[in-house]
Parts: C-alpha cells; structure tokens; sequence
C-alpha cells in the first residue's frame, strides 16, 4: 500500500488514520471490534484542541462506545503507551484496542537548521494489544527528568534541541536504566534476541551499545533508512526486526528523548 | 493556603504543581513517594513539547524514577484519567501517583465571545491514587464521536464553540451513558447519593438531571461559584461534597466535552 506524503493537506490524523487502516487490514480486525484508540503525539492536528485520536476517530468512522485520547509524550512514548494501554485495557476488561504513534516534527523543524532538519522523519504505527496476545509486554521502568526539559523543547513553532545535551543524558541515562531493568529482573542480556533503541542518532546508538560490549550486535541501527521518526522509531523496528522473524523471541525496547523522558520494557513472544 | 491567579508568569505547570504542593501536604505523602503524574489538559506550557507533566516534575523536584506524561483530553479528562491512571498503577505495581487537571481555558478564550468568556474558569486539581485507596473507582464506560469534533475547537488560538450542538449532544448522549452504565452493574439511581456532572453549563446540568426526575436532587450544581473548569470541574465536585461528607458514600461521576468524548464511572468509599 502506498502511504501518504506530509504537507498541508496529511495532517496527524491522516497518518494515524492510515496506520490503523493498514492495522486492522493486516491483522484482519474489524472497525467495531476496536474499543480504544490511543495517539502518542506532541504535534496533533491544529492547535491541539480536540486531541488528534477524537479526528482520526471521526475519519475512521468508529463507534460511539470506543475510548479514545492522546498521550503527550515524545521518543519515550511508545514504551509508555504500551503498558498505559495494557493497564487500561485490564481495567476495562477490554479485547482489543489500538496504540498508534504520529508525531510529524515536519511541523516543527526549521529546515534551515541541519542540526535537526537531517534528523527527523515523519512516520506513523499503529499496534494492536489483544486479551490473547502473541507478544506479552513485561512491567517497564519509565523515568523523567523534568529539571532538564530545555534541552529539547519547541519555541515559536520551532523545535530547539540541545544535541549535546540530549547525547549526554542519554549516554548517561539510558545504559543505567537498562542495566537497572535488567538487574530488577535477574537478567542479563544474554536472554535478549535483539535490542530496539528509540533510533535518535548513530551516535547515542553507538555510545549506548558500547557500554554493552559483549552484546553489542543486538542493538539495531536502521537510522540510514527511516531518520528520527520520535515515538514511531521502535515500532518500526519491532515491524522489520522482531514481529515476523522467528528467531527472534525476546526484544528489549528503550525510548528516550523530549521530557526529558526515558523507560525501557522487554517484549516476549508467547 | 493563597492559590496563584493565571498570568503570563503563571503557566499550566505552575497551577499543577500548586495543586501538587497542596495535595501531598494535605495527604502527607513524601514526594519520594509519588511514582507517577499525569497531567490532563489541552492547554499544556508552551506549544505542547515538552509535555506539562515533564515541567512541573521539574519544578516540584521529583525524582527521576518517577513517570510522567500528559493525556489530552477535556471534560470527560478525569474519568478517563482516574481509569488510565489505576490501570498503569497495577500493570506497574505502583503504590502511589497523582492524577493532575489541569486545562486553563484563559489561554483560548476570547475575552469578546460572551458565549465562551462568560463560560469558562481556570483551575487545577490533583487527586492522590494508592494501592491502598478509601475510595474506590468502578469500571467506566468511555465514548468518542470524533465526526462531530467542530463542535468545540481551538484555531488561531481561540476557542470555537458551537453551544447549542454541545448542547444537544450532552442532553442526548449523557442521560443515555449514565443509563447504560446502571443498567451494565445491575443497579439505578437510588444507590447513588450524588451525581457529578462535569459542570459544563446551568442547561446541560437541568436537561441531563430532567432525565432522572425521581433524582433530580442529586445532581450537583456548583457552576455560581466556579464556572465550567473544564476537566477539574468533577474533581471540585468531589472535594466539596463527597470526600469530607460521611452522608456520602456512593457518587456517579460523568464527564462530557471536546472531542466529542465522554465517559461515566463510580466511585464508592471503601
């Protein structure tokens, strides 16, 4: 299927509109079987008011009885939403439902600016949580260091990102965190097939697999093909990587970024 | 204790962490021991990116194990967000976090639009979640109609809305959720002691509460002293008139507004 190209007529809903489609399609879901929809976005349609999940939902023609919201988080966000998701999906007893990420920093990137111009793509996922799922999702650690939020923040429609600071918190933050996950649950990474990073550039990749030498093999790098696509960057992945390849079986996932932000999971195949 | 006044110095953030500050104190909870905030609101810091809840985690201090993010949503926000919160507690084994409001609509209002200025309130509040609550909170039903989301928008930083669509579709939509719910858990108005309406407007309130004559002396009407304050109104509600009231053991609450979404729950004392 072709996907559509970002300018003034796709707006955030559009994409997340046409991953949910390729979704549902793909795994054979129908439209009224959906009973949440969920958007990890920091650049809905407009100005934000309604929240984008409440257009797509009109688009898509859901039902009434479906729940529906956004969640403001950036490169961190799709590790969050799936247990946010999970949680709530528990608490109401539901079936199935839909975590989509769209964050199209085209929005907010000066073209002029290559520090961050090269770095951003747009992309959407959509990702469907079952009561019978084929992939379990384990108990994340989700972090924040609010103190530091200027190091990435968008100002008068622009988004101005201290890269220096963005690479030294996450070559700080992120190995610390895994190495706690890991720890917290009596595992190294010798039980882990493939680890799927938030793709924010070669560089954090490289500094935060060089702290894991023995296994730094298992960090996946597909920067070359997709950019920085924020919170769809380890979707992405977990699509080309980890869903459909049989060998692998245990994934661990790590987004990190705006906020600042960071959480780490691991994801099992059942 | 002084609450801020919003102002170009008193942001989003600003008004959370008051209502943070206020909420720990009264409860005596050591801010080491909150493990989660989420902030609901539309009309976050800034342009959105960071997210609120990353700023007054900054802000207040918090630690950096402690997850954060803001879900958009408006009215229906705290029933939503009590639900969302109470699942990712259990998916996480939380033993406690707060649910922020949040929306401070002086941000959007025109001052010239009587329909909209003369509506709305700014306010926050933060409700304490434990693993151990006095409180308990049901299982919601939560709804969108995101093909009428022009109902109630914001563009070029003013809020649009058409009141009488929004009217129309809480008298139609609310009285039939509320009636969905009861008749879902087996039970009717006459085991509740109170409903909470989201406090939208004097005539939504009369036109949902006509519905349930036999009630009508249920249904709170606190919109003189605080206006429509968006996703805190149901959480103002709650503090004045359920918690410290020991008359008071089993209220609806039922959230309705921008999205279209709206959403209903119980909450009972344990």
């Amino acid at each position: 299927m072709k996907s559509p190209t970002m300018g003034k007529s796709v707006d955030t809903s559009d994409m997340a509109l046409f991953a949910f489609n390729n979704l549902i399609d793909e795994y054979d879901v129908e439209k009224s079987e959906v009973e949440a929809v969920i958007i990890v976005t920091q650049n809905p349609d407009g100005e934000g008011l309604p929240h984008a999940a409440a257009i797509m939902h009109g688009k898509a023609g859901l039902e009434d009885s479906v729940a529906a919201f956004d969640i403001s988080l950036g490169c961190s966000g799709y590790v969050y939403g799936l247990s946010v998701l999970k949680g709530l999906m528990v608490e109401c007893d539901m079936k199935k439902a839909v975590l989509i990420t769209a964050d199209p920093y085209s929005k907010v990137v000066d073209r002029a600016d290559r520090t961050t111009s090269l770095l951003f793509g747009d992309a959407a996922t959509a990702t469907l949580l079952t009561n019978n799922p084929k992939v379990a999702i384990d108990r994340p650690l989700m972090s924040t260091r609010g103190v530091d939020w200027k190091s990435l923040f968008v100002q008068e429609g622009v988004v101005n990102m201290n890269g220096r600071a963005v690479y030294d918190f996450a070559r700080e933050a992120v190995p610390k965190q895994i190495a706690e996950y890991l720890e917290k649950n009596k595992m190294d990474l010798s039980s882990v097939d493939l680890v799927a990073l938030h793709q924010g550039s070669s560089a954090i990749i490289d500094a935060i697999r060089s702290k894991f030498s023995e296994h730094k093999g298992k960090f996946i790098n597909n920067l070359e093909y997709h950019g920085n696509t924020v919170s769809s960057s380890i979707p992405i992945v977990l699509k080309e990587q980890f869903l459909d390849n049989d060998q692998i079986k245990v994934v661990l996932i790590s987004g990190f970024g705006v906020g600042l932000s960071w959480a780490t999971n691991i994801l099992r195949k059942i």
